[in-house]
């Protein structure tokens, strides 16, 4: 079985590698290609990822190459994990919505759809590429915004299932708090990519017992606390929203927050510096403590279910059921059948098929159908450009919604992306 | 034909009674009965709508009655045009809001849910009530907020059908622009009550050339002006959103406007006391200039029009299709069938059966989507009553959305309307 | 030793009465008179006083009377603690401001100026009253704004000493935390009133060892909470700011704050409704624990420390040195001489003359300076009326500042206090 | 006579030069040197210097120099306008406000005091050198922003004065409505630079007749529109604010425009590329018109006046009256005497003595003791840096006053500054 990754050379990579090696019962990858455009960068990582299978004694091979096309050759799944831009993008994205008092977020928001315009082009090439070198791969994509991303690639016919840590994280966070183990909760998790609300927490399996009721009776203060989100909120909806609602329910206290303190992206390129300093230690054989506080928390472990499970029953396969993006097809009757969402869905060699969602509170089901619209629009501008699309994209956002707000950000957008927007 | 009107005391009324007398033709009403508790009013507005009714040589009887049951018995249609807790609730509905941040407006956003709160339950039980003493009337709602309430009514198998003035408005104006006769203009008018878009302007029919383009382009400022939006917005929309979409494309400014100025109520109120000493002038047989100032413009054309048809053939008819509120049964797709929808229909006596929309954008069907769920959500309240389903309805507001502005909104609608809710 | 208590049917009295009974040998009252024109509240509190003296075996004899005149008639002080137009014009006060934007508060910005207006009027009519009745009487007044209501009555050439309770709070406070006696501390106290900061924490005595370094080094944290200020300002201060200083420092988050929850002076009417029952029990003789929560502590140390000293050597007097409002008089060289502030002064039967005050930190001068500009205006509105001496006082105040929402404001503070302003 | 500009490469020049040329007979200058270490564009705006004074008959020799030194030895004058880090720098102080809900301008909040921060070290440098240089050269400070730079410049001890163009603004805008020439209009123009109002606009002299009800009668519209603030305001004040007033009186509506809209730093930077193309053709010898565009209008007159009046009597001197940035020194009383106003003085070879204010409005007088301590902070951290006189400062301003954003703008400002300043 052959992996590749596409963005390896990123600073995430050593917590997939960790995963690989841990989890080999599951996957067993006898070759994983990291690919990277960055060369130095990718020996780096590359080296430090072959030090963590010796010393995990996984007998699969690790090769890293620059060119994509041969990288992906032969590939049964190519993971995409890359940011277009880098921390710089990153920076930009968090910075310039806050000028026109708008949340700044690399996903969400207007930040989200610079990130998606400069995004999508490059993801689908790189499908492109993929599908004539090895037509039966499938594609994971864990590029952000993943909601847009995995529905440029399924509307350009591609094999490929959008993936985030969202769902797997509260999982685990769950399953502590429950003092189960985490392969005993299924959650009933529903929306799109960021804006997903645990709806039921099941044990056992997608039909088991609901202890949503009793883990918040006993914890809906760290649960509150991990969202940050007040505790009245998770008394009044009795459901679980995922951290990515706190920018929709909590959004000016969010923007004034961040307009009083320096930006994520410089904190988190500072970390990258320091993790790559560490990574070029060659008595480094295992991922630093440090990693955990770049987030993606459990990214690997989700890769590794999904990938086993799309690769297939002869090889042990992962939990049948997992969280991951997909195209509705109905199963959110208020949405077009080709919108991406994010839900349970039974995995197997033929791809995702969603678990039936019962009638769904128009609570949630009223921004959800706004947000699709918004993800529409947005697909639309990156994929034929200008600043029109762009606009019509960000008033349709809920976070924007005024005319006067969508032109002062829409100028913004394409001042700041000049350079990975041809058409601006 | 009788013809009965709940909230005949209203100031309005005398523009009513004016288009029934100036559109006999249309609609020859035989008795026409105002109703309302305010005995004193309700005689100096029957005197005033007799001497109206004289002048013009209309032949009709006018009779005046504060008992509601007796007054609608027999009557062919049941026109409801009440206001509950009067002037001062909607003085209420304008101010509290903007304690929050948020509009204060008394159809739109949280004083639109106060209000349908209040006015939810006595229409349908003047609903029932003429259900009893003339079980074949048609009832038509043009009391607000006229989506919401006439959801309440059809879900509780109600026939009824919902009236605005927003279309009729619109074709005048654009009839005037274009140096039409308003007959020949027919709108593509789609989407919910006080939310709607105006897609086509078709000549002559709902299939006739589309005049929209020609319009915007040589009348872009006077329409601009007239709802209040920048001319740029039309621009580059190249459909004409209703003066209540200013509620959503420019909150903010709408809010620091109001902020910096005393509420519309108090100005209506003072129009309201110089209206009714008018009135009472046993000389005035005709409606006064002020009364086009208070709103309301070609209410009464479109009452006629939409009671013509509604009460059909043999009476000569209104034009066949008309904008009114109804069931959307699949008209628009992505709301659930039992929403209630702002578009074209073609009345008779059954009732009316809306026209085909073709697709719509996501700009537009992104924000109804929404909003169609928060007016679920506020029927729920106004049925069921309770602070959590306020919060829920406030929550589920595109104009709201935060939860801490929810709760501060939901605080001061409870406090403000405890005389009207007998829950609060 | 008679003493009047202008207001004395407040529910704020039984505090004072407990002080005085308490501190009897600090200032022996022989004669103590309620006076309020709410004649049965007055009963009830003047019975509940007449049972705290009894049971504390203070030989002082407590009258009632809603004659003001008859009531100052030879008295040696008279307390004015006073609020026109009761809780429900506080309420008014604490929410309309948020309409515009602004805090709503009784005594800071619009609401204060409201206030003001209402209140400057009726305090001055009275004090004109106990100077006829009562030529030597000094007055101390409690009712706010004290900055404002003492100006007035100092430029009116009264005999008058405005009074606060935030700085034996904090004095009380900081011997709490520094485990002193109270009597130890010694404030440099400076500012306007409900504007000022704690510029040092003398021991013993004005010229005394400063010891805020130290209370800042192990109390940060317990003194940010009291103030509800960051910990961090308190660090890069190196004072302390008054609890009002919030109000600034944090406005936007107060705004939001207060738009998120009802007001607290509907919580302050519900404490009173619960007080006055309570005040009714014959078996009651002492004031109750739920008095603590309704605001004011230490208001009773503060009122008969400062009429001890104003009234005399021979009674053993108060300690010489204490915080209070007064003619500026250079004492703050960029203020006009005729300024009221607040500070620490040596008081004696002549009256308080400030200590002298070193070069104050621009970043408070600079504050200070506009507020007094403000008050300035705020006091000719109040004396000669007018709505553009309103806007000129709103648009004068560094938390409006802006015109649109002087006019706002202005509108709102007419609208909301016409039965208390003869000109409005 | 010789004159030194440094800063002599500015695209400004040519205003200067034009003025030099056609206001010869007032100040007749023998010898021009431009100063500029930008060598290249130094010669193409020297070029064009020569070929207006040629073509205008002026006698004087133009030199240009990037040695500083050599090229202020020997002045009478040295006129002082830079822009340290250029329109890249401006465009940064008008931007990164905005993300803290702040207005963003070179001269005004939070922009204006990195300005502060990064002009008046190198201001002070260049006056020291022309110090040793030229011991009895007046300096003429044109660079911004004017009052803290003059402040500096005089605690330093040096022979400054600071100049500003909105003073002569008025005088041709008010000269131009009142159908008078120039020379007739003095104005009672107060204030600190760039927070001025107009009290009176004098015929003839400062002890003319006051015009300003006239102009207002008459004028009014015309004036609120050139001062883009509501003509209410004028109405309501009876006084005629600056411009920059603008940025206080409408702040949070300035704020919501700029986040609309691409920044006017981006245009100037693109009219600056037009105008030095159109400056090196060898052809023009006059100030081209887009020049008018730039801003600055009348510098050129209010420069010559100025140096003209300084440098005495015997070249026939200037109008001795002028508005200039000088020494305070009584009178405003309630500013220290080593702030610097913004007041008409009699200017002749000793320096400006400001004529007397007459007692200022408390409307007025509160908001600049607030800016001037703002000021006073302001240039504390532009001598002596570190963050927290930078926090301090930020607080101090009127336009900030919140810890929060002080937090948020202090962060941005360092990150936005490092090259400039050493010592972040």
């Amino acid at each position: 079985m052959k992996l590749a990754v596409v963005g390896g050379g990123s600073t995430y990579t050593p917590e997939l590698i960790d995963g690989f090696a841990r989890l080999r019962d599951t996957l067993p990858v006898s070759e994983l290609v990291l690919i990277d455009p960055a060369a130095e960068r990718l020996e780096l990582i590359g080296g430090l990822a072959r030090r963590i299978f010796a010393r995990q004694g996984h007998p699969g091979r690790i090769t890293t190459t620059s060119d994509l096309d041969a990288g992906v050759e032969g590939a049964d799944a190519v993971l995409i994990q890359l940011r277009v831009g880098g921390q710089a993008a990153r920076l930009r994205d968090e910075t310039w919505p806050l000028e026109c008092g708008c949340v700044g977020q690399e996903t969400t928001g207007a930040g989200g759809l610079a990130k998606a315009l400069r995004t999508v082009p490059v993801v689908l090439d790189i499908a492109e590429r993929v599908r004539r070198a090895s037509p039966d791969a499938w594609i994971i994509d864990f590029t952000n915004p993943v909601g847009i991303v995995t529905r440029a690639l399924l509307r350009a016919g591609h094999k490929a299932v959008g993936l985030c840590n969202v769902a797997i994280g509260f999982q685990r966070k769950f399953a502590a708090l429950l003092d189960l183990a985490p392969a005993d909760i299924h959650l009933d998790h529903v929306g799109l990519n960021h804006l997903t609300w645990e709806l039921g927490v099941r044990r056992g399996g997608p039909d088991g017992e609901d202890l949503l009721p009793r883990l918040l009776d006993g914890h809906a203060e760290a649960i509150a606390a991990d969202i940050r989100l007040p505790r009245a909120v998770l008394d009044r909806l009795g459901v679980v929203p995922s951290y990515y609602l706190r920018y929709f329910y909590a959004h000016d206290e969010v923007v004034r927050e961040l307009a009083a303190k320096p930006s994520r992206a410089a904190e988190v390129a500072a970390m990258e510096r320091e993790l790559l300093a560490l990574y070029g230690d060659p008595a480094l054989d295992e991922k630093p403590a440090l990693l955990a506080r770049r987030g993606g928390a459990f990214y690997s472990e989700a890769a590794v279910d999904l990938a086993a499970a799309l690769l297939g029953d002869g090889n042990g396969g992962g939990p049948a059921v997992q969280v991951v993006n997909t195209l509705n097809n109905g199963t959110l009757p208020f949405l077009p059948d080709d919108a991406v969402v994010e839900v349970q869905a039974r995995v197997d060699g033929s791809g995702p098929r969603p678990l039936a969602v019962p009638a769904l509170d128009p609570l949630y089901a009223g921004l959800i159908a706004h947000v699709t619209a918004y993800e529409d629009l947005a697909l639309d501008a990156a994929l034929r450009g200008g600043r029109e699309r762009v606009f019509r994209a960000l008033l349709a956002h809920p976070l924007v919604g005024q005319t006067d707000r969508a032109e002062g950000l829409a100028d913004r957008l394409l001042a700041h992306n000049k350079e990975h927007l041809p058409w601006a």
